[in-house]
């Protein structure tokens, strides 16, 4: 059995009493976020400039390129570096420099902003220069993602899935219980909450028929998932224990895993999905770190068969983050909730999927994002996507206002939100918007 | 239907006919590289001295990076560039310049070594400093890949495959005959050639089991494979149409595909192919460009039924490449060949795969591989890889020196061998070899 080592984890306040943190900078009760935040996320100012690392703070932008600068970081591991972490334009080249880093560098942004430190709080010209509101900052994809894995970790997904194809019998595949499901997907194609979706063209096997056709996709739809992007690799040939997997991890965002259901349904036996996911996957564009997700972590669901060794894991290997997805179609004003549903039903946490992804001497790099697949829960009004909502749109979903949906149309705009809720405050990942656009 | 249009490609020798150039380097008859080949690669002296990019002549390497300092191609597109292609650890920047540069440096670069141009020829302080022998080099991998893609395009392969797990009549799924199958595989596992490949574990289901083990793979195999370079890519949303998908292609580099039989039967529904293969593929070090496999370009198989308009493709769309692989276990002085098959016999061609990855508006990248999947020939001793040789293992490989194999043992070395037959010479890929090494 294995433990984390907690011993380096700082929680720098206790979600389950009032916060005893708080920022200079105004926070509402309900912004996701609080100083217990403090997410990375790369930004370029509307006003112009290159892209550079900031983190969230209530509704503005610091800028720790500027902070980088001015000699903020001097007694971090920062310090000794001979080149910028924050004037890049991902996240890549702070992600490398690994945990003591990243603990560092949290605390130090995490001490500048307190309300009772007057460092950058008195230092005017310095606010003038690294605040920004986040209304007047473009944001952009944080990460540079060489490999993106897509895992099948939520069951209630795999088994809704599985019963629509096969029946309840044979709904889960006999290995999805013995190891974290999962496939390769398309780096290139990952883009950042606000680039909006073109409808993609492929074959399509019509229903009855023997020939495909080459048409716009009929079933697009969209996935609710979290991903986890890892900081640290490890070598080629050198699989990564369960008990250090949490070291080799930065942090998560919400990922719309976009799915062409018809593309899919053609193309992907034997080898699985390719270009029916390959034309789109969005990302929020904050990292939310695994320390500021520290105190929202609870214990997973109860697995049984009891996994192999390398994949036991005991105590708390989920984490407790709401959920929700929404739709706002052109003629509604704004978005309506068609889903609540949480990270921690998630029956494989990140933790084993790092060990399983590696245990074949499987070389995971800084940037690679480690998506969880559609995360479902255990009623009707927590399903991750429109396949099991609508299944398989044999029941149209009603909107508000009377339309209905079996898939998504043009100029629908698909929302995902998720949070930890801390005791008056909450610790958040904003949100994954994108709008679909129609196909070329 | 479409064409190509050949107007930009020069075909600076005739195959068919005895080779008119000549380079002042001494080029043996049987060698890969004479100067009707000039692939390109990236190597360092064993000497000292960054990675840097050379073109391959005879058993000797010339380093691009000092003609380019010195002003050897002054007369081309790349001495309008601020920067150095050549002087770089990977093709990427060169392969981003596009087909006209790519098309003036190959003109340059014969030009500069012909037996009758003394620029290069006389010029002993460059030559001393601009040629290698390879033995004197280590190669690296050539390109920075960030999406690499496995195809699945011969139906030999795909229908011995199919016989063997699902019977005659239902070897080929239904979508076969109709797109060219592929899903994403894992870029980080790229490895060049002579880089050592560590037998990986993973889960297997032992047989009559319905519980798996962790374990070394007992069914370990090559795949014998080819992968084109993507040079210049697609905007997100913008599909490749097939008539322009060869100004896209760079060149081509042999592929061992290395898999685990056992992991990737456990964990391959539904999803494809994970930790079966993503412990490593190796390549050989010498892309050879596709200007100069131009003169090798055959008809492909006829293609029944007709595919869709958007993979229609009328003309020479394959290349006559010999292929060998063989093999040498401990015991033995000398490498066995065990199949010999040729990449002609593929019935999806590179520019079909092209057109089918781009038509969802998939962004292709510099850099991105696009592998064949296993080429396999129509008879017994045509066949690229063990699973098919050995029937799964079932009817066990005699070697020479009387030794078996059903799969791959430590020890053994997988050598695969692609060249095109000119009239007394030969445009070769050199190798891909690597040794299996002991699970951990």
């Amino acid at each position: 059995m294995t433990r984390f080592n907690y011993l380096e984890v700082e929680i720098l306040d206790d979600p389950t009493t009032a916060p005893t943190l708080r920022s200079f900078i105004p926070v509402a009760p309900n912004s996701h976020f609080p100083i217990q935040n403090l997410p990375y996320g790369v930004f370029k100012p509307s006003s112009g400039g290159s892209a550079r690392v900031g983190t969230a703070i209530g509704d503005q932008v610091l800028d720790l390129s500027v902070l980088e600068k001015k000699g903020f970081f001097s007694d971090t591991v920062l310090d000794e570096l001979e080149h910028s972490v924050f004037d890049e334009p991902f996240l890549n080249a702070f992600m490398r420099l690994g945990r003591r880093a990243w603990k560092e560098a949290r605390e130090q942004v995490s001490s500048l902003l307190r309300a009772d430190n007057p460092l950058l709080r008195d230092d005017k010209e310095t606010r003038r220069k690294a605040f920004y509101f986040q209304a007047d900052v473009e944001m952009c994809l944080p990460v540079f993602t060489i490999d993106y894995t897509d895992f099948y970790s939520s069951k209630y997904h795999a088994f809704n899935v599985g019963m629509m194809f096969r029946g309840p019998e044979n709904a889960l595949q006999p290995n999805w219980l013995h190891l974290p499901v999962g496939y390769h997907g398309r780096a290139s194609s990952l883009v950042v909450s606000g680039k909006d979706v073109r409808r993609p063209r492929g074959q399509i096997l019509p229903s009855g028929s023997n020939d495909p056709i080459l048409a716009p996709t009929m079933a697009l739809d969209f996935e609710l998932e979290m991903g986890a992007y890892v900081g640290i690799g490890n070598e080629l040939g050198h699989p990564i224990p369960i008990e250090k997997a949490r070291d080799h991890l930065f942090g998560m965002v919400l990922v719309n895993d976009w799915s062409a259901r018809d593309l899919q349904r053609w193309e992907y036996v034997p080898l699985g999905p390719f270009l029916g996911k390959s034309f789109a996957t969005s990302i929020s564009p904050w990292v939310v770190t695994l320390d500021a997700l520290e105190p929202f972590r609870v214990e997973g669901p109860l697995q049984d068969p009891e996994p192999l060794p390398y994949l036991r894991f005991e105590g708390k290997g989920a984490y407790d983050i709401h959920l929700e997805v929404a739709i706002q179609v052109r003629s509604m004003d704004q978005p309506h909730v068609l889903s609540r549903t949480n990270f921690k039903y998630l029956y494989w946490n990140v933790f084993q999927q790092v060990a399983h992804h590696s245990i074949n001497g499987c070389n995971l790099q800084t940037g690679d994002l480690l998506a969880s697949g559609t995360i479902s829960g255990p009623t009707p009004d927590s399903l991750g996507c429109l396949l099991e909502i609508t299944q398989n749109g044999k029941k149209p979903l009603i909107l508000p206002n009377g339309e209905t949906r079996r898939y998504l149309q043009d100029g629908d705009r698909v929302i995902m939100r998720g949070w930890c809720q801390g005791k008056g405050y909450r610790v958040g990942f904003g949100e994954v918007s994108c709008k679909i656009l129609p196909a070329l």
